[in-house]
């Protein structure tokens, strides 16, 4: 099927968003934890947290518009407390973490209405995942309006990371087949990953005649 | 294990740099194809790619901080002509589509040294994978860098789109699992995907009382 501006514009809004999200291809999924002032806890699910660099250890994602009821708690949160936490999902943590994204009130927490453990760790204002097997702590480093459509890019340094044991290889390298990673297609699809296969540094010949 | 940011910062480079880049999650596999203004070609293999919108229809990726040798090609051509294309990797075109992370010389295009064939479409100044199942055609919209670490946010609106018919969805949706799609883990690991499970939208009790 060929589609052009126009009518992509021309399709039926869900149609429509289907499509996109599905482009350009598997998403990681991902759990937000952020507090209030007063500890009172949040949980998100998202799918567009990417790499950003790792010197300094960068993480960025985006966070949807603020709503009618006012901004995403994850983002008042995180803009309030300077940190939150990244935590993996697994097979078994799926339909609880996809719950997350249910429209609940402010004062109600996620890790409680989802069934999921809350952990926190000293001088960290951010709940973790309790059963998560990757946690990642970040600090935040930057925020920025995108006003092209109104979303959030949020730019986080790792500051702690905590990682189950054997998923770490001996050259740094996290096999996260192993621990039964989830991604994310589109809107509400979620997938285990087959075994892959690691290629070797790529070189050109031009690169070998450098050398 | 456990890492806080002054042991990640003493980490050996590469091991940092297999580790971070190991996190969040899994990431797309996406061919960039570009042309300078005498349409001399470009290909490169990144895993940056992010759903931003669908409304505007926006993607977003990060490119690499500048080399010795100036822009990386890529990044020059983009901003020079103003679009690019994004090409969906199956597990046919990994090696090859790995190849193109190789460093070629500027007059070198990554399509014939990686024997990938180039598509051109009317009125579009990039190139496309011949082979790819999902085609993107993005025009710029904005190009950002990032000082906070040197890296390039860029991000383009979807002019154009072909998609393989049989993979899309009544509701729109692509099954990327049916097209053999490919995504990455760290800086070397390509993986196929397993078939996987749709969830309805979640509702709270919140809501429920809401409605």
């Amino acid at each position: 099927m060929k589609f052009d501006d126009h009518s992509i514009a021309a399709l039926p809004q869900r149609y429509r968003a289907n499509l996109i999200n599905s482009l350009p291809g598997y998403k990681p999924a991902v759990l937000v934890g952020t507090a209030d002032q007063a500890r009172a806890t949040n949980l998100a699910i998202i799918s567009s947290a990417f790499h950003l660099g790792s010197q300094p250890p960068l993480i960025g994602m985006i966070i949807r518009p603020d709503s009618a009821e006012g901004p995403h708690h994850t983002l008042r949160n995180l803009l309030d407390t300077g940190c939150y936490t990244l935590n993996s999902v697994d097979e078994q943590l799926i339909p609880r973490a996809h719950q997350t994204s249910a429209r609940f009130a402010r004062e109600q927490s996620e890790f409680d209405h989802c069934g999921i453990d809350a952990q926190w760790r000293e001088n960290f204002n951010a709940p973790f995942v309790r059963d998560a097997a990757i946690q990642i702590g970040c600090e935040l480093r930057q925020h920025q309006y995108l006003d092209i459509n109104r979303t959030h890019l949020i730019i986080g340094e790792i500051v702690t990371l905590e990682i189950e044991d054997h998923a770490i290889r001996e050259d740094g390298s996290v096999d996260l087949v192993a621990l039964g990673m989830a991604c994310v297609t589109g809107l509400d699809s979620y997938h285990t990953v087959k075994e892959g296969v690691r290629l070797a540094y790529a070189k050109s010949n031009h690169a070998a005649q450098l050398a």
